[in-house]
Parts: C-alpha cells; structure tokens; sequence
C-alpha cells in the first residue's frame, strides 16, 4: 500500500512552507524530486535547499528524469500523453524505492489544486492513496507581494490561462482577471483602456521582480522586462492580476 | 512609524501557519486580537492558541472589541463605515500600545488578500506602512480536504460570492465556480442539472465537515447539515465548489 502526500511548498521561498507541509515531509519515506532540464535547474536546487531546511529525519530523497511534453500537436492530448509518461515513471520509482509499500511525497511548486498537474496523474495510480497539503500559490505571492487585495469589495474574482485569455479575450462580466501559465504577455492582446496590471516574476525568490500600473504604460515595460529576466536566468516563472476600472472611479 | 504586518494563519488548523508567517510573528512588537462577540470565541481561542506554539519571543498580546457592522440599510456603506470604525479602534489601540511607533501584527484567517477586509481597513491609516504574509485560505483547505484540483485542465475558475450567486446566477461561460461568504446555501438558487459540489465547513478544525456529489442530490444534505452544525456550534464558516460536467462527459 503506498500513501502519496503531494505537498504544496509555496513558490520559492523556503518560509512560504507550513508547519502541516513540514511535519508531512518528516513523516515520509521517500521525497521523489523531478528534474526538469538544465534550464529550471534552480528549482531542483530548490527543492534540495527547502528539503535540506526543513527535514529533520531519516527521510530518503530519489531525483527522477521528468518526461518532456511533445509540444507539437493536439494541446490536449499532448498533456495527456505527458501525465500518462509521468504516471509510469512513479511507477518505476515506487517499484524500485518503495517495493513493500510505504509512504512517497512529491513537493509540488505553489498549491497542487492550482494549474498543477500532480493530482490528475496521480489518478492515474488506483491503488494509490492520495493526500493534500495546500501551499501558498503564486497568485497569493502576487497580492502580498503588491499588498493588495485578490478581490473587489464584495466582487468576484476569474483566474484563467495565458492561453485562454489569448483565444477569448478578457473573460465577460469579469471585474478582476488573474492570468497564470502565461508563456509570453498575452494582456497585449487587450485593449488597455481603463484596465490596470500587477505583475510578477520569481515571487518569493532572491530574483523577485514586480511591476504594476495602468495597463497602457505598464505593458511594454513588462514586456521588455520579462524577456531581459528570461535571457538572464534562463527561464522565468510568472502571474498577473488585472482590474478593470470602476466606473464610478 | 507604525509597521503594519498583517500576517495570514490559515483557517484554523495551526499547522497551517508558514514558517514566515510564524517569523513576522515573533518579530512584532504587539499583535492585536479582535473579539467578535461570544458566537465566534472559538475563533478568538484559536488566535490565542496560535500565539501560544507561535511565539518564542516576547511579544506583547492585546485583545480588543470588534466593531459591530450595521447590517440594516445599503450594504456598501453599512461595509464602508464599518472599516472606518475598526480604522479608529486600531489608531486608538496604536495610541495607547505603541506611542512610539513599532511593529504592529494583525493575525487574518485565510489569506489577508482574499474575501478580507484588513487591507481595505488599514488604507484608512495613511501613516502606516503594510506588509502582507500570505496564507492558506479556505477555498484551498476544500481542495486539499476532497484532493480535488481547483480549476479544470486548462480551464478557468470563477471566485465569487453567496450574494452575487443569488442575484446573479451561474457566472457566464463559467465551469467551476467557488463561493465564499455565503450566509446560507446560495447554490439553491441554480437549476442543479449537470453540476458537481465539494463543500466543507470549518476546514482545518476538529470539527471540520465535507460533503460532494451531484448537486440535485447534495444541496438538501448540505443545506441539513449545515443548519445542524450552525446550531451546535452558534456559528459557521464554510465554502463550496461547483463544477458544470463537461458536455463529453
């Protein structure tokens, strides 16, 4: 019988871990860790600091190769047949490190309720029981980071894809946008009027960097400022919050 | 000069509290308590509890009578003389506890940026500087408690709340909504055909209650229990989760 924990540990900032997501680490037999490619390399070394902070016992940690998506193609199925890779290497792991059954964690970046892929594989392993801590998610190192509130007064709130936001638009009736897993700046495809914009990058770590304005000033400087992280560090992580303008204001 | 931290603790299990959280914690020179009413003491006994692991320094503990909000007449500005009357109780408690300035602490459920009403509250204090910490919130304590993702792959999710769903319905083009502040069972107002719900109370407590399923079959289940746990605990916190099925479902 293997339990799973997958453990939210925030994004980046080993002090944006929990007491829950500590204790559920040291209750662990083994922390399987992805690497992903040279690139985001700085977030395996993350995730070997945070383990290195926060484990106070005999915890066994295993790095693993993560399959890489096939980018051409039908979107949804290419995800699909990704999760299906990524099942069959746990798979592998847990056959290998935990052949009598035991208890494995994966750390997953941000929240694993929020655009993380980690419960849909996991579904993908029947006898498997899955536990949840939550972590502090981006978005909420977004509004800390700026000091501000996620919501209007009384309002509601859409959280949607770069891609999504590309496809249709600023989502109808919506007060306050929240874009995640935005590869490029889709916002440039909005007509900036009366729109405003907090943006950031790396949130949580040494390299955070935040910008926010009126969406027809903002826009360029956060599109220059982007692609110049980007080449510097090699990848970058990013979120963004925008609010239309109350009429009233 | 003030130093406002308002600092999220989750939403009452103390495990959900971030090592940065219990950081900004031990570094104030005073954190304030609001009292509620005898309703919610459980909750002013729960700060006080987190206090009592958190805290290793010595940190001065005042706690202070809450404004009560006039619930009769035009509900933004019963809300906005609200805020202006915890604004005034703060200077006041700031006057008497730290005439010379200092690190004041503000524990918030949840998350201070979400469905939160002390970043708006402190922006009455222009000489006051804020910092947030962020915090696991309840709609993260329901998806963690059901282990279930908040927004369908690659699909977006709608935030709103009890008041907006019944006056409003279903958000447009919406898949998966989350309402909070909901003072009764908004989702009564919907035509149930076609829609999940993932409901919790009291997340993260002892008394903690989950329920899901087809909405036509959980709405008089839900709408049971809660009056029952309402009635035995005199008062309760919950949020739900909605997700339309997929039309290829």
């Amino acid at each position: 019988m293997i339990e799973l924990t997958l453990i939210g540990i925030g994004t980046g900032n080993p002090d944006h871990i929990t007491m829950q997501a500590a204790r559920a680490m040291n209750a662990a037999d083994l922390i399987l860790i992805p690497r992903k490619g040279e690139s985001k390399s700085d977030l395996v070394d993350l995730r070997r600091d945070i383990c290195a902070q926060v484990l106070n016992a005999p915890v066994r940690i295993v790095e693993f190769d993560m399959p890489v998506r096939d980018a051409e193609g039908d979107y949804a199925r290419g995800v699909h047949e990704w999760h299906d890779a990524i099942a069959a290497v746990w798979r592998e792991q847990i056959a290998l490190h935990l052949p009598g059954g035991g208890r494995l964690a994966l750390l997953v970046w941000g929240d694993p309720s929020l655009y993380d892929s980690t419960l849909r594989i996991a579904e993908r392993l029947p006898d498997v029981k899955v536990q949840v801590v939550a972590g502090i998610t981006s978005l909420q190192a977004l509004t800390a980071a700026h000091a501000i509130p996620l919501n209007p007064l009384a309002g509601s709130v859409t959280i949607t894809t770069g891609r999504l936001l590309r496809a249709h638009g600023w989502p109808k009736g919506a007060d306050t946008v929240v874009v995640m897993l935005d590869g490029g700046c889709a916002f440039e495809v909005l007509d900036p009027a009366g729109i405003a914009i907090w943006w950031g990058a790396y949130l949580g770590m040494a390299q955070e960097a935040l910008e926010c304005g009126p969406l027809v000033h903002a826009a360029p400087i956060i599109a220059e400022r982007r692609a110049e992280l980007r080449a510097r560090h090699g990848w970058i992580m990013d979120v963004y919050l925008m609010r239309k303008e109350q009429s009233d204001g």
